[in-house]
């Protein structure tokens, strides 16, 4: 980074809808050095009144399934109705996978000129848990900057879609039509976290193997319990060539949130994410400091190896760890 | 308890496959005396090397589906066979339904009253995570005791079924047909759990639905990807009134540990619960000291208040946590 301002110069900014100031307050709250810590969650406290205002939707789905794609198009739709969309990128891929995000930015082109978008890839980082943290600050710092509506895109691999759900207001799972195959490589359980899923490229002589996909989903979910939220998840169709079903998709949103709002449940949600993100944080902190001292990492690996090949019981191993000096 | 014994008068009557002691040596490892729990321990290491021999068997199923009807069933058809058969029960409402200990021994009665099979409910647990360590270790107990097959038993209801999941070889989910409302009150994402899936009561007039509820869910379980193991779980069908289906149980279990023996995946998978079961004590040892120290737990509760209702994030508040003496 190569300049600094002072928080307050920061706030301005963004309140103001500067998008270079914006940009420049996510990279500090990315930054690993202590001072630009201190200084972002100055930021971030001073713009926290002005945030909670936005739709926050997370979208995902396994590879070539056609999410930037979709974003683009359902993007430059909201656009049009005049609203104004951040879009986030938490791929724990990305340190790997290098030039992903250059991909993701390129695909999205359209959609990343436009004045009323801000699309902002996550850099790499070493752990999905430390990438959320800065997707949930960099999500209020947008909407602290007047975007109304946030997406918050992941890969459908790994822990990652779990995490999104519990930064956002409304799910959406992106499908492939091909039933069977579909779920490859998609971690279990997914769908049960989706608020509505979308079968994406239903066009030409996928329209029919897209349509039987969405019945065969609709009754697999029907096969879950109804969540507490009142909101029965439906799934849709929709196609970024032909524009098929983008309205639908964002009607759908709509509809949950006139819902959720309604009847509490979105507040309750987002006053549990807080919770569950800060807990979470506590407890990376002090475990941290238990794993910082020194020498507890390699002792950590001999007792786990023996644990593991069911030598040494959990409970004395603890011990072992816990009381160096103990008698075991 | 009425009297405690030298470590070794506990072995050797476990090895020898003296129930009383058995019995005993499970009250003392259920024991929140710290004494007892140090005298569980030393029994608990030497029988270690006797344990691993058995099939553990998780069950669950939704109050009503007739867990204790197909126990009884199923565990008097397996010493039939000559297995000696261990049931314990994981119950996180127990501490409520106060009676339903009781209650269990009581419709289990034929099983528990054959001499190759012991049934033993645990006690009421404040905590899932402790019932399910001395669930772990009770099982153990038993294994070095000689009983070569342990069914561990828990209601669908709640965390315990992931808990159980997580320390058993196979895991069996009981199921009532009736499509689309026997999952009612079961956890999400309960299914994908499962290595077979058996529809109970599958007699008289139920079979038609119990065909249906059947073939529904075998479609069902189509569309989750399959798992690592190379094993596809089936969905079966049994009645313990007519004792149909029961041998196919076994039988099914047996498939499935022979092709996870043969393709190492067993080992893998005992390796890594051993792990789970480590890590998941010692971050509880870790948090635990630090909510030991004293007045944390108000103050936490006062910032958690903060944090639920936006008005503190997250970082500056395990700050103010963590360093009571900083800025904040």
């Amino acid at each position: 980074m190569r300049q600094r301002f002072s928080p307050d110069h920061y706030v301005t900014g963004i309140l103001a809808g500067d998008r270079l100031l914006l940009s420049r307050a996510i990279t500090l709250v990315e930054s690993r050095r202590p001072d630009d810590q201190a200084l972002a969650q100055q930021v971030l406290d001073a713009i926290l009144p002005k945030t909670g205002q936005s739709v926050r939707i997370g979208i995902t789905g396994v590879p070539g399934v056609g999410k930037s794609t979709f974003i683009e198009a359902f993007g430059t739709y909201l656009t049009t109705l005049g609203h104004r969309l951040a879009v986030l990128t938490v791929d724990p891929t990305s340190q790997r996978s290098g030039g992903s995000l250059l991909g993701d930015k390129t695909r999205m082109e359209t959609l990343s000129m436009h004045p009323a978008a801000y699309i902002r890839p996550s850099p790499a980082g070493d752990s999905l848990g430390g990438v959320a943290h800065r997707t949930r600050e960099s999500m209020l710092l947008c909407e602290a900057a007047g975007f109304d509506v946030i997406l918050v895109e992941t890969v459908g691999v790994g822990q990652s879609e779990t995490v999104v759900h519990g930064m956002v207001d409304f799910f959406l799972l992106l499908m492939l039509a091909g039933a069977g195959d579909e779920l490859q490589g998609m971690k279990r359980g997914i769908m049960e976290l989706a608020d509505a899923l979308v079968i994406t490229k239903a066009d030409g002589d996928n329209q029919a193997p897209a349509n039987r996909a969405r019945v065969e989903y609709q009754n697999a979910l029907h096969l879950f319990p109804p969540t507490d939220t009142g909101w029965f998840p439906p799934v849709l169709m929709c196609s970024a060539l032909t524009s098929v079903g983008i309205t639908g998709v964002w009607q759908t949103i709509q509809q949950q949130q006139q819902l959720t709002i309604q009847n509490g449940y979105r507040n309750r949600r987002r006053q549990h994410q807080q919770l569950a993100w800060f807990r979470s944080l506590l407890r990376q902190k002090i475990e941290g400091r238990f794993y910082d001292q020194p020498g507890i990492r390699d002792q950590l690996a001999s007792i786990e190896t023996q644990v593991q090949n069911g030598i040494l019981l959990p409970a004395p191993a603890v011990d072992r760890l816990l009381n160096p000096l103990s008698d075991f």
